[in-house]
Formats: structure tokens, sequence, C-alpha cells
């Protein structure tokens, strides 16, 4: 087994090489670290491990691959995709390169099976968050609309982005976000919401091969790591509260947290490094009977990233074992 | 004029202080601090002046007042307004204990007139933000219902909320605030939302005497000072963008922040200190054609508080002044 880290000293691509190790595939294979040229030759430690950095250019790269796990932006995965998939690689990209391009878009608990070509996209991280909850929920009865407000952790704009709140500067975001709250993520389209708010409304629908109205507005705000979102879901008829608990409660890849009891329910410090996506404060909706409020909590860089990418491929590797039998 | 300050030692009560001075009520008139008995004979510093703060007790009250001010708590202003009204007094109180009694609830820009006793209720300070935003729309057309997702401030829990923000502490908060977001403030009721995100919905409608469906969701974020408020507003009918600006840009007591070409918004660190109720991100839903986003941000101590109470005060002594003629 080879698997190619393409951004290795990323956040992700970092969190990546971890997931990797975590689960033994530095002992049974190898895994080789790129990264952009100024760190060539650079050293991660991950445990006991040390991985060397190579410049991601024609010369370092070997014969064959059997993943090419990408975290590098969407101009280096359109340019390097098709030679790691010429290699004999599955890709899986992280960026934005392949999510509206026939490729399929996945999140391996919903739609893994929409694998259609050697080159997979993996979702936004606020998308995949929002998707595993809107799914369980969507087997319950048509979903009309869904209302979402994000609260994004600066690690999803990567080392830099943890950077500017770390160290109260301000290079990353447009403003300060130490003490701040900054509601514009990406750029802004004609229609006035954000590329990231536009991501939600069409990859989530890409991956629940649905048509739901979805609005949503996407907000930074000055917490390291785990983006959390507050959402509205409305059906075409009223849900059944107990239903709807059973339904997140079921659905792999969900930690339903919702003890208002004893103020149990999702936060940063408790999704923070976890695999799970947590759903809580799961309540009908006083203004309007069809509808419901929930918050999720996640690890934008496990989950929301890294861990959905490996969770493909592990995927990948167990069908084809299948397959062979 | 003899104006009393009760829990002057406090976030707000300070705010209320340093408001009198800046509009010259510590020139032409008495400004008297109340605070509890382990604050007496303390001194608050404001500007060049010092205020001497003594124990709220039966001895050290004056024979009359022209306004009390309090921003105590609801035991104290149950026990007390009634005294400062038997003074003479006009009660601002800040706490919840005549918001939902026969006693009116005054945001001055849209209710002022509503007044009917000499105990006048301050609004919660999430409930001043919505409100001016929602007023201007609901002149519009028939609003149908509205979702809240909110992004508070730990000043809105007063000196011991910014306390464990700043020293990275929890003795206030159920949780730790310091990069973390916490979806609970005040206590749960039965329907599972929160007494904060039900004052929302109660406080809005006694407001605007209206009965629109509001849906809340509100959360803690680790920002010293200033709510910020996700608004998704559905009206009845297709609203025209161009008259929801235009109506928002007229409203008394709203300030438009919305030029997406400039990466223009409303924010912490623009509404900090000022006395407005900043709006933006003003766009067309686009999973309703009926509905409206909005994104607001405002200084929960001023207008959120202490402002908004001393706009109720000086309104009433114009108003006074009026009469007299």
């Amino acid at each position: 087994m080879r698997i190619a880290v393409i951004g290795a000293t990323g956040l992700v691509g970092r969190k990546m090489l971890e997931l990797l190790c975590k689960k033994g595939f530095d002992l049974f294979g190898k895994i080789e670290c790129f990264a952009s040229e100024k760190s060539d030759g650079k050293k991660i430690k991950i445990g006991g491990k040390t991985f060397k950095i190579k410049a991601l250019v024609e010369q370092n790269l070997g014969e064959n691959y059997d993943f090419a796990l990408f975290s590098a932006g969407s101009e280096i995965a359109k340019k390097w995709a098709q030679i790691f998939v010429d290699k004999g690689a599955y890709v899986i990209d992280n960026s934005s390169a392949f999510r509206r391009t026939g490729n399929a878009l996945v999140v391996p608990e919903i739609n893994f099976k929409s694998i259609n070509s050697k080159i997979i996209a993996n979702p936004n991280c606020s998308t995949i968050g929002a998707s595993l909850p809107i799914f369980a929920l969507s087997k319950l009865g048509k979903i009309k609309r869904i209302i979402i407000s994000t609260y994004q952790s600066v690690s999803g704009a990567g080392n830099k982005g943890v950077n500017d709140l770390k160290n109260k500067i301000n290079i990353k975001f447009n403003y300060q976000i130490n003490n701040n709250l900054i509601p514009q993520i990406d750029v802004f389209l004609d229609n006035g919401y954000t590329f990231e708010e536009d991501k939600m409304n069409y990859e989530l629908n890409k991956i629940l091969n649905n048509e739901i109205k979805i609005s949503t507005t996407c907000v930074r705000v000055p917490i390291l790591n785990c983006h959390s979102e507050s959402i509205n879901i409305e059906f075409e008829t009223k849900p059944d509260i107990k239903r709807v608990l059973k339904a997140l409660k079921n659905q792999q890849g969900i930690t339903v947290l919702d003890d208002i009891s004893k103020n149990v329910y999702p936060m940063p410090i408790v999704a923070n490094g976890k695999s799970g996506v947590f759903v809580g404060r799961i309540r009908q909706d006083i203004s309007n009977e069809n509808a419901i409020n929930i918050f999720v909590c996640f690890d934008n860089l496990l989950k929301g990233a890294s861990l959905n990418a490996i969770q493909i491929m592990e995927k990948l590797i167990e069908n084809s074992k299948n397959n062979k039998k």
C-alpha cells in the first residue's frame, strides 16, 4: 500500500498523517509526503515517527500509488490529480476543484456508491457537518427548506487562520478575528451570499441527491477548532419529535448529545479531537409546527476534512478486498 | 434633577454613569449611586469625576428622585422600584422583573407611547438589537415568521462573564467560554428552548404589539462585548429588496453597514462603543422568495442596556418639558 499525502504541512494534511499512523497505515504501507518547494526537506513528527517532506515535482514521484490524499488547494489538485490517477491512485481531494464536476462528492455514510471515477471530491467542512443530520432526517419525510447559521473556527482557514487568532494578528482574515466575528467566509457572489454559503446549498444537495432549498449565513468566530451550526429544518408535514431523535441516534457518524436537564449539548470543547458529528438542542420549532431546530458541532479538521477523506479511502480498500473474494 | 443609579458597580450600571456624565446630567443635576452593602463606600471614577457608592438601604435614600435607573437584577427591582416611585421617580428597570407585567416594555424608537406607569421595563439586550430592524421591516408588510441565531458576548453576563473570558476561568458560565461556545443562555424551559430564547419571542411581540412567530437559538461566544444576530425574516408576500434597504436606512437607531464589494458588514469591532444597531448582509433568501436574511450587531451594554434606558429617560424629560409649554 503506497499512499501520497499532498499538502502535508497544512493543518488538514498533518491531521491526515496523524490519522494514517493511528490507523496503522504507516506500518503496513508506505506514506509519502508532498508539499510546496519551500517545504522540501522539512520534517514532520507524528508520534514517534518522522516524515520527510518532498517538493511536489515530477522527479520526486514514485511509479505507482494506491491513494493520493490531496489537501493543497484547487490549483494543485487540478494540475496533479490526473498524474496520480495515471500512476494507479485513487485521488481524494479536499479542495473545491472537483466538487462541481462530474466527480462524486462523498460523505461515506451517505453516498459512497456515487463514486464513479478515480478522482473523488471531499466536501467542504461545514457541508460535511450538516450533511449527516440532514441525511438522517430526510428519511423521515420530505424536507422543504433549511436555514443554517454557522459558527466556524479559524482552523477552517488553515495554519494562517490559527496564527491570526493565536497571535492576535490580522494577516489571513479581512479583519482581526480575536475578540471579533466576521460574517464573511470566502468571496461574495452576485446574489449577496458568500461562496462558502453557496457551497452549503450546492454541495448538500449534490451529496443528498436532492433539491432542498437551503439558505445559509456563514460566520467566522474566535475559536481555534470545531465548527458549530444552528440548523432549522422545515418538513412538508409535521415531524414526530421522538422519531427525529431516533433517526439522529441511529445515524452512523452522529453522536446525539442532548440532555437539557443536565445542560448537555454539543460544544467545541466536546467535539475537539473526536470523530463524530455531535447533535443537540433538538426541539420542535415554536414558529412552525413542521419544523425543528438542532445545534451541531464537529471537529472541522477531522470529520470536516481529513477523517472523511480517510474514511472514503478505507471504504475503497474494504470494497476492493470484498471484490477479490 | 436627581437621578439614582441602582447597581452602579455592575457593567451596565457603570455604562449608565458614563452616559449620564457624557450627556451632562452630572453638571445640571445630582447623580446618586447605589449597590449592595459590600460595595458601600467604594468609589467609581468616570472621566475626571468620582462617584461614591452607597449601600441600598432605606436610610441612605434621599427624599425625592426624578429618575431611578435600575440594573441590579429582578429581586432588587421588585423590592425597591415602588419605593423610588413613591419618592417621585420614574423607574427604568433593566431586569426581567416588570417585562411580563402590565408595565410598558420600551424601545423608545418603537413604542415610547406605550408607557402607562412610572415603572418602565428595559428589554433584554438581544431583544433590543433585533427589535429595531424587525420594527422597520414590519412596515413593509405582514411578517409571518422569524428565525434568529445569536452570537452573544460575555459582557451580557456582567462582570463575572467578562472575567471568565479574560482570565480563562470557569466561574460564571456552565463551561469554559474561552476557545469555546455555549448554546445555552439562561435556564431551559419545558419546550426545549432557553429562557433567553423565550424572551426574544415574548418581548419582541410585546414591544411590536404583534403576534409574529419567532424561533431563536441563543449562543454565547468568546467575544468580550457586542451581540450579533443572524436573522431570517419571512413575510406573507415577496418583499422588494430595495424597499427593505430603504426601510432599514430610514429607521432611527439603525446604521446600515452593507457593501459587499468592499467587505463591509456589521462586526463587534465596529459596533463596540457605538450607539446604533448595525445591520448588513441584507439579501433575498434563496430558500424562500418571501424571506430575507440580515446580520445585526450592536453594543449590548449600550443600546442593548444602558443607552436604551437613558434614551427612555431623555424622552420622558423632553415630554415633560413639552407638556409644561
